[in-house]
């Protein structure tokens, strides 16, 4: 007979710091397609592309997040979940977060059917983007707005791309930044709120456990969706990335 | 009023044809991570690596094959598809393509709980196979069936790859290398029969042509599973691959 040693949840102190490390080892802004950016490095076709592939991944944020909600019998929780779907929907025509984006299309330079007709997006962002989408069908509802909790490291690499942008970019008009802006002040709103329901969803050991596994696999969706990106565009960046944590394979060969 | 017109379906020589032609261009026997691997240039880490990532897509196969049948209606059909469940889980313990591929792992010298346990697994690996066992679960059995078709182009990479594999690999094993010689006989007869579905079920000009994206899709999986272990165990490898293809975005800047 085996002995079952029963673990108690960890201290919200304790979590917390758990799911803080996770952003610092494996959030996407230390991929070098993002110190590249940032940098001021990337050429207008590079960020092109960066433009064009990322938002596949807008389009599909109010669907993930309407699955959330279908998924939730809480209602006060969905009540709170509700405003992220219209945020990027916008409310009325011209509205959103993806109205925002496609105006950042029209400032350097891509056609609104380009990005709705999905011409330039890579299988490897599809893919990462559509597992995304499936995790928040599939999985239980805390642990789909625990995935979303990379807008806790959200405000501080929208700052700096804005900043970056200002700087390095300026062919870009000023115009086309406002999805930045107005994210940077929002991602802080909505982490708040998806790390209190967090908090109080992910009551067992069990449930933080698998909560720090759902932020981590989100985290790889934003890493892979630039790895694809940096094969596709990355001429001149030198990749010498976070991939290395995952040579595990060690032999005596 | 718009003029509607209707297209017929192709010639089956003509279609054929065009299904060959995706295989010529999109088909990872050209992934540079193949050319070095059939050139002898791998080190054991990186086989190691690529031997532990396929894995999870070898062992995705019976579970996208089961989808494809629970998705037919046509008895004739499910009784010629079934073979390829058992050809790889086997039929009794110890048998099946999956057994096969964990005694690759034996004589490259990974454990079996690695592999099962799928510790090395890249998530742009498990990315993309997800994304293949997805689209057999939601399409329509037909273009899941075309989207095996791959195997077409399999036996003569796996003939190059067998002969590679005993030129330059001598470290390994040759019993290691029983799922490769198995596979070039059965992936013939398989892929006869494919194709043979293909033509039959895929008999709308809507339909041929939905079969080519399938197809081409699938060429996407293989190749995003190459690219994501070209990131992380590719140190050596020059990368210059079929990504310029997807480079779309052009402007004057």
């Amino acid at each position: 007979m085996t002995v079952q040693v029963k673990s108690g949840p960890w201290e919200r102190e304790v979590f917390l710091a758990k799911l803080r490390a996770i952003g610092v080892s494996r959030y996407h802004d230390k991929h070098p397609f993002h110190r590249y950016m940032n940098s001021g490095q990337l050429t207008p076709d590079q960020l092109r592309g960066w433009v064009a592939n990322r938002f596949y991944y807008q389009k599909n944020i109010p669907i993930k997040d309407a699955a959330i909600i279908s998924n939730c019998p809480i209602r006060e929780v969905r009540r709170l979940w509700l405003h992220r779907v219209s945020d990027h929907d916008g409310i009325s025509e011209g509205e959103g977060g993806i109205e925002a984006w496609l105006k950042l299309a029209d400032a350097v330079g891509l056609t609104h059917a380009e990005l709705l007709n999905e011409v330039h997006v890579l299988p490897g962002v599809r893919f990462a983007v559509d597992a995304y989408v499936d995790f928040a069908r599939t999985k239980p509802w805390p642990l789909a707005i625990a995935s979303s909790l990379t807008e806790l490291f959200a405000p501080d690499l929208m700052q700096e791309r804005l900043r970056a942008f200002e700087q390095f970019y300026t062919w870009i008009a000023p115009e086309g930044l406002e999805y930045f802006r107005s994210r940077i002040v929002q991602a802080r709103v909505d982490s708040d709120q998806g790390l209190n329901l967090t908090m109080h969803y992910c009551d067992t050991y069990q449930m933080q456990e698998a909560a720090l596994r759902a932020l981590a696999f989100k985290c790889d969706v934003l890493w892979a969706m630039l790895d694809a990106m940096f094969l596709a565009y990355g001429e001149g960046i030198e990749y010498a990335g976070r991939q290395l944590a995952y040579i595990t394979v060690a032999h005596e060969s």
